[in-house]
């Protein structure tokens, strides 16, 4: 195994909640009381990104000023232009996120512009938050499949790394947006993106939509990567398909690494409380296994 | 990768269906009929235990006399006695699977002896089965925990291999039956168990439970296990748990692998479509993700 310890970013109250109906700053407050009792070290807050298109986040500046209250996790927020991330740098965030959707047709439908544009704004927004004292991280959307343009070449991926790389980026994240790789095609990606991001931490975002989340997870931390994002419950399934897997959940990633030998910093009862909590708050049932199944009885066996 | 070609053994109609109520003899043909369009080649067709214990399976002689209109697929049945074994023999099955629990408790529960006196009779099932021209797989039950005495210890799983091996069984599985593996106690056992059973084919039979299933199998395909149990729609959740996962469904592990470069026999539009047919007649909805989300819309990617 080639990694020993994954850091899990929690990510259900930015990707978790955008596509729900919005719930109040309050209980956005719960819900992250509950996600810091976990031990996670690193939490997605929020995205500054227009009211109007995403309105479930909509209170980031407020939300954001809630944040330190709790100087033991390291926030990011989402950003998807240079003014977004001095947005989010105003608000007090010293990690910034920055998207780039390796697909045209998907980078236009998300900020109106091409890949090669949104490449292009990497080294501005790199020099702003560094400018800031804070760290910005790549995010590679559409990496493998992009519900327009099919299948995404790896040489689309490997042009934004390289930029990334380039302009300074911190940490660079490769997403499987729309929950369609698998973990052979995760092995194969990360094996053309390894050699070109030298020292960088790197990390993956899967979606169990087809129910390879896991599997894909597994494969990327067998392939080297340190960093998975994951949300609590599985928040962050589609609202139009019920039932549909969003995120991959937290508290399952954590049995599997955990029984896997992989050290986390999540107590795994905490993530299934936490899950319990965003499933109370959004209302409806979230596809979390082990909100259902629980820890299994015993003390970890043969530890491999 | 270690394995090429993965053969699916298509378990809903046994496994799937043995803790759910009764449907009709009829209903099960329906059902066949879809996963014989599949393109599968292995049907685990049913079980000959005690018709009181399993409600579900008590039409075994019936619907085995049914199994002859499709000679495309090789049909096996389960057994957890020579006496079951003899009665699936009549029935005009050539496959017969023997299942040993790996812990005690399970084995008394399920059975009535402990471990070493199922074991014990390993030599008599394999006698009478090749008397008859069948063959016989050892499944090993409680391979990696047991409900009710914990984590498994690998040489109890080693013992029965090994006195299934001198039995001459003719192929070999190993059995996650509550669901509570993860990918690195997969790859930990199996390096184990691979260097104990020569050229025998080996299987394993994961459940989802707590939604490592498809990881697991991904791990035991890397580890080279060539023969995997799904059930369409993921049949076999627990009905006194709503949602709870069952067995893997057979159209996301044809997903996985297909995507992944390791050649199923079964197609998956069809796979999806016999998810369907199984999730009209038990009149719930299964926990399926591809019947959900369906393929992805475009061709295969970038094979690894």
């Amino acid at each position: 195994m080639s990694t020993t310890h994954v850091t899990i970013r929690e990510v259900a109250l930015r990707d978790g909640l955008q596509i729900e109906d919005p719930i109040s700053t309050e209980a956005k407050i719960e819900l992250l009381e509950a996600i810091v009792a976990t031990g996670v070290t690193e939490v997605e807050a929020t995205a500054f990104v227009s009211p109007s298109k995403v309105p479930a986040l909509a209170d980031a500046p407020d939300f954001a000023k809630e944040l330190k209250r709790f100087p033991e996790v390291a926030f990011s927020a989402l950003a998807a232009s240079p003014n977004g991330a001095r947005r989010a740098l105003d608000a007090g965030l010293t990690s910034i996120e920055y998207v780039v959707s390796a697909s045209d047709s998907h980078s236009r439908s998300n900020v109106g512009r091409d890949t090669a544009a949104a490449t292009a704004a990497i080294a501005e927004i790199a020099e702003v938050t560094h400018d800031a004292g804070a760290t910005v991280e790549v995010i590679i959307a559409t990496a493998w499949d992009c519900p327009f343009d099919g299948p995404t070449p790896p040489e689309r991926v490997l042009r934004i790394v390289d930029a990334a790389v380039t302009a300074g980026s911190d940490r660079i994240a490769i997403a499987d947006t729309i929950g369609t790789t698998t973990p052979g095609r995760v092995t194969s990606l990360l094996a053309q993106v390894r050699p070109e991001i030298g020292a960088l931490p790197l990390g993956c975002h899967f979606h169990n939509t087809r129910g390879a989340g896991l599997a894909s997870a597994y494969a990327a931390v067998l392939a080297g990567v340190s960093r998975l994002d994951a949300s609590v419950g599985g928040l962050g399934g589609c609202p139009f398909a019920p039932g549909a897997s969003g995120n991959i959940a937290t508290e399952d990633l954590v049995y599997l690494l955990r029984d896997s030998g992989v050290a986390v910093d999540l107590d795994l009862d905490r993530a299934i409380a936490a899950a319990g909590v965003a499933q109370r708050l959004i209302g409806k049932q979230l596809p979390s296994a082990l909100l259902r199944a629980g820890d299994r009885l015993h003390a970890p066996a043969h530890p491999s």
